[in-house]
């Protein structure tokens, strides 16, 4: 195959920024990749009092360092693409904005005034991590099981819901707020603390037919955890066996494909698979 | 297939309540799945002491409503449908016919007097949500897989209901009341919490021989959630294969069936199996 | 089939109490069986202060009749096979043994003094309900599997030990007694409660660097989840897709086993399977 | 085949010590076996406050029997080894120095003073379990399916990573500090403690809005968990199965492989597989 593109400074930028093929490509994303992580780790810090107040500049600097960055990039994104719009609208243009605009905005609104609006400002910037979705190829399996189990995975959660609900009233019938089942909505959450054998231990029942029925509610969050994995096995023993038994092989006679890895013929039409025979 | 109904006002309620085939169907079913969800809204807000003492009426009103429209269409499905008697003690009838009593109840016994019984009644009114079930079209495979795994599931069950019953004794009598173990059944409460790896914390061993066998306990735990797992997954992954391998295609010649979606000629007799041909 | 039997009263006695074929046998089993679970709840019950103080006499009461009927039964059992000492010996008989003696015992030993040792006899009782095994037929599947994966399982439960260890006084040098983390043996506690994801919480890491390896446990512990998990598994799904693919038609012509359930030609010799043809 | 080897002192002793096919060299893993596991359990008491203080002397004596043990053991192996510097930098080699030194070193640095050095040079002391590697024969299956789910694991752990940043950071602008949930890095502690189900309580939501996102993050971890099993279960059937319907046996016409285990004729090119045909 033969390429006709012009060799120009956007075609260029477009395959360091976009593309992973070239020796600058790959180091762009590498650089891109590492700052990622490091403005996930600043947002963390950050989050922590004592490193806070004691480093409190060095974190602010590390901070418009990324936003400048990440601006520069998603300026950069913009010019270099044929289609400014499309990128900009798609999931990884609007992930990408969003990862340059809390700073910006909390200059605006201040950092002492309007509190609770900065802290989810702050918040978004950890949305960056969905960024590092570009570099995962290796989930191709593991989202067609998904997407394959998708119905099953549905009435399955439905069913623990609706479990949930009914158990939760039973508790808070049998309870009652003097054992901390204070509510139906509170009694639910117990009972998706049990169904899913979490158990924190902040609600437990106290009375001895609250314990039994708890007992009844563990046995089955421990046995109906074997649905979804029921569910997503089988998927993916299909998926996995299929890519082996059957090999890419397509028959010259009758062009049929999907023939077992060692077939000689074809099972469609009876020719012989081999080319040079 | 030629339709020689009678279209008289009876069928075409039956038809508009009981199927889902006409628009108007389709209509009537997304109203009561909206309000039967409305309805477990409405009950487990009243069950929030707090939301309780200040919408009081709204959650009143809100009430009556979903019990008048319930009750109107308990009724309309006894007229319309063809055997009453058979549809009020089915299933699906006695849920109906429970989901509007509730309130009724309240009326005649009143909200101060006979709490405990009213708190019961209240109860019933959550049932409502196993009306769902009707709209659950996809828990075929689900149902069938534990159906058929049932026997299997059963022996784990009671398997595990014997060890628990045993490693509780064995634990009562090492830790003792003192460490609060101080009963069998308590002992059995804990076992289960701590074999299904759920682990409140609200009892746990304190004696080092005690804690030494809880860890054989925590571990034969985590190793039996294995079983009731291979169970169902095995019954899935055949089930599933058995569902995409083969066709329903069935032999002209033979009348052989279960042939591989893709074959052309019978496994059994040999002859094509393209009718055209 | 022609039974040769002699019908003289100690077969007859044997087929009551070790067959299920006639009606008294069965009528036999069910009444043994309501006996051992009545057994255990009286056991149960008894080590419940509130229902011991109250209920004192009618426990006792219970429990003499229970021994009193075991007794008959153990001693039937040993009268009417044909050979007592193999029975006496093997694993039901020892059963059977020790789920009469521990009243006796109490007799002797009286119930006030040597209270630790009537406590431990108590516990024996609860044993009894490994006489339910009996009653399992089902369960062979499961056993089966069990037994062909375990020098897995083996070799699974030898990785957490140590693993298990090896964390435990990590975390016992990262954390150390001042928060909670005493001994080593008591870190282990805590590596394997964390591991199979229980997590009492009666000991959890409070220093960062203990919360951030506690972090890499648990996800191990979670990830690991799936070695038995797939071990059981990939053993159940063999064994039940063997019994399902072929069927147990064995060829005329070459005696050959284990064809395709829907074969019409024998995979061995090539001749038809069809008896009729 | 014929073996030429001359049999001086120093191959008899590599027999002995490397090899485990005489019964000399048996004897000599057997011992070994018995003072590692002998080692461990020393390295735990020690640590136990009450059992240091009272056999404080009887401990120290055990750990230098077994110090001078594995120290002669290691000079043995490196005298034996044809290759003395591939032994000593091989893995074994470094844990079985490591698992000399600590005693040495506490004589120079004393047992008073530097004490977490001490501390962390006992450490070293447990990762003599890993020289049990050497006794695992049955892991092979167990290691190569790990292996060939290597990058799909990665995955899963990096989409674990990337929830729970993102779960921590949601609830910590939601429950905040007044909950317990102080900063981001402890609050992407909590997401993993409630998505891998272990739960211990330390922290858990507070505000009904807290306690909703946490119902989802615990159905989220209750959910995936089937994720590791699918992919580790998967790989285990296929190659379970593989090992199971296939047999080793070549044609002698054609040369093909990957025969039914019962197979009589080549399913490649007809020929009787049967070599005295």
């Amino acid at each position: 195959m033969e390429s006709n593109k012009k060799s120009n400074w956007k075609e260029r930028w477009h395959e360091i920024i976009y593309e992973a093929d070239t020796k600058e490509g790959r180091l762009f994303d590498l650089i891109l990749l590492g700052l990622i992580l490091f403005s996930i780790l600043v947002v963390m810090l950050e989050s922590v009092d004592s490193i806070q107040q004691e480093y409190s500049s060095a974190l602010d600097i590390a901070e418009w360092f990324i936003t400048i960055f990440f601006t520069f990039e998603f300026i950069a994104r913009v010019i270099v693409v044929t289609k400014p719009t499309k990128y900009i609208f798609s999931f990884y243009g609007i992930i990408d904005f969003l990862s340059t605009i809390p700073k910006y905005l909390s200059l605006i609104l201040g950092s002492s005034k309007y509190l609770v609006a900065v802290r989810v400002f702050r918040l978004l910037r950890v949305f960056r991590i969905l960024k590092l979705v570009r570099y995962v190829g290796e989930a191709n399996l593991l989202v067609k099981s998904l997407k394959a189990s998708r119905a099953r995975i549905l009435v399955f959660l439905m069913a623990i819901f609706c479990i949930s609900i009914i158990l939760g009233t039973v508790m808070y019938n049998i309870e009652g707020p003097e054992n901390g089942f204070t509510s139906i909505p509170r009694s639910f959450y117990w009972a998706i603390v049990t169904l899913t054998t979490v158990g924190y231990g902040d609600i437990s029942p106290q009375t001895p037919l609250g314990q039994f029925i708890a007992t009844i509610v563990m046995t089955l969050g421990y046995g109906i955890i074997a649905v979804p994995t029921g569910i997503i096995t089988a998927e993916m023993s299909k998926q996995s066996q299929n890519s082996v038994d059957l090999n890419t092989q397509s028959c010259q006679h009758c062009s049929s494909e999907g023939h077992r890895d060692n077939a000689d013929f074809c099972f469609n039409c009876g020719e012989s698979l081999d080319e040079n025979n």
